[in-house]
């Protein structure tokens, strides 16, 4: 399969001197796969190799302007409409490319997402989710952690399945535990949406749910796939990432802390829409560009997005 | 101020001796309080030196019967009128005792204190709160951290309140920031609840609010207050407790994540009741009973509860 898979060269506090060398890194470990570098030509052509330049997986998309990180997501893409990301996602919804990654402007990255290609049938609202470092050395996935703040039981549902698809074929988990976020552990503890999205968990025959999870068991690897809430989900996120500055900042040089580095992971692919969008921090360097190329690539290959599809039928 | 302060003495997986050890603890660096140890005579008399049994500010009060961790709390309460925990509600409610502590159920804690005595006029739900050790060495309170897993914009207000009164006068910090726990930092951001609760925080004057603090700022000192529903508050709890035991088990001999040993702490007082009901943890050892005691007469000699009720008016 040909793939072509576009990168925002302008995205992230490093840029595009960051997305350059991820592309490089990437490129030096792998074949084929044809890569569409979207961004300012002046700007990417005085960090880039020639030899990358004339490298025939290497194309280069010029486009003029920037959507800077605080702009308002809905009005910059309508304002910007040469924007890196704007083009990013015309160039994905017109079939040009065929997955979209990007370190800058987060919430343009999902408006785009949301918007500009479709959602999978059936999808009521796509999530995003993030790898959960596991004390035993496992990697667990928390979803959702930000796109949907106020949900319905049945999204949580949703995100139980999609969730369970991502770690099958991404973590390699064969079976994926999927466990429900809630203040206690029997049923009918939580609040109004934990107590009734039990109940349909329970009955999902396309998940395996083991119950509820407790705020002690997200680091203990009780779970594969943990669900909840986007409100949640984004403070347990923010949280766990401020343990990585703290572990630095007290100089643990701990091997299990060093794993809420984010930044290392890459990107957060949107799950729930037809085609891998990736969306990576704003902090994001070499390492993580390379990495959110990989993982598009590896969801393109094994059409995760394809068996979520399936899954939620 | 002559004070009664009740502890149930058989709460707890160490009763009655941690309970005992704590009692002594607080009786050797203390003076003027009398506190009534209620429990089972015969299991208190094991382990109780005798004369602490003769010292004057000490009265036992027998109880026969135990509410099992485990039990269901209103039908334990119910059926097991003669239980420690019970018995504690009934010298409080009638002025017996000013304060009551327990490290025994939780849920029988906070169904007595809400059923048993009084709400503070004007509260709609008392709260529970934790402290939340803060990277800068400094001592945050969180709120609610579980007893209202659904919550309203009025409550969150009035958590607010609470908090910062409980802040102020037990933390020792003079004008305590309050944050709204939130996925962004600005007006606007959040789920429907956190929505409509910033512009309640805003025009609150009995309270210094500074906006919305996220996931990364609950452990960097961004707020002295943070507030948030019960859920969302219970999972955080728990995560932190956690922490201490990933510490513990990674070795790490850190002195900051050594505050997360919330053993030491003692217990959670009940917030926005009309007495001081402290709940304690059920692995609380002796310091932690000694403390409980301290927090319970503090907050008596400060009348917390009082001004609380005045900062509701």
């Amino acid at each position: 399969m040909a793939m072509n898979i576009g990168i925002d060269m302008m995205g992230g506090d490093f840029a595009p001197l960051e997305a350059v060398k991820g592309v490089l890194e990437y490129v030096n470990s792998s074949s084929g796969t044809h890569l569409l570098l979207i961004g300012d030509k002046d700007a990417i052509e005085k960090v880039i190799p020639s030899t990358l330049l004339s490298d025939s997986r290497i194309s280069l998309i010029h486009t003029k302007d920037v959507i800077g990180m605080h702009e308002h997501p809905t009005k910059a893409l309508k304002e910007k409409p040469e924007s890196s990301i704007a083009t990013g996602f015309k160039l994905l919804a017109t079939g040009k490319i065929d997955s979209f990654i990007s370190a800058g402007n987060t919430g343009a990255m999902l408006v785009g997402a949301l918007f500009s290609i479709k959602a999978l049938e059936g999808v009521i609202r796509p999530s995003i989710s993030t790898i959960i470092p596991q004390q035993n050395g496992k990697t667990g996935l928390l979803l959702d952690v930000g796109l949907n703040a106020d949900c319905k039981p049945e999204q949580l549902n949703q995100f139980a399945i999609m969730g369970s698809v991502y770690a099958q074929l991404m973590l390699d988990i064969e079976k994926p535990r999927v466990g429900l976020i809630n203040v206690g552990e029997e049923e009918g503890k939580g609040n109004l949406l934990a107590q009734a999205t039990y109940p349909l968990l329970k009955d999902n025959k396309h998940i395996h749910f083991i119950g509820n999870i407790e705020g002690r068991d997200l680091f203990m690897n009780k779970a594969d796939v943990m669900v909840c809430e986007g409100f949640t989900g984004n403070i347990i996120l923010k949280l766990a990432e401020s343990l990585f500055d703290i572990a630095t900042h007290e100089q643990l040089n701990n091997e299990y802390f060093d794993r809420f580095n984010f930044e290392t992971y890459g990107g957060t692919p949107v799950l729930g829409v037809s085609k891998p969008v990736i969306v990576g921090h704003g902090i994001s360097k070499a390492k993580a560009f390379a990495n959110m190329i990989r993982v598009s690539q590896s969801m393109l290959e094994k059409d995760v997005l394809g068996k979520m599809k399936e899954a939620l039928q």
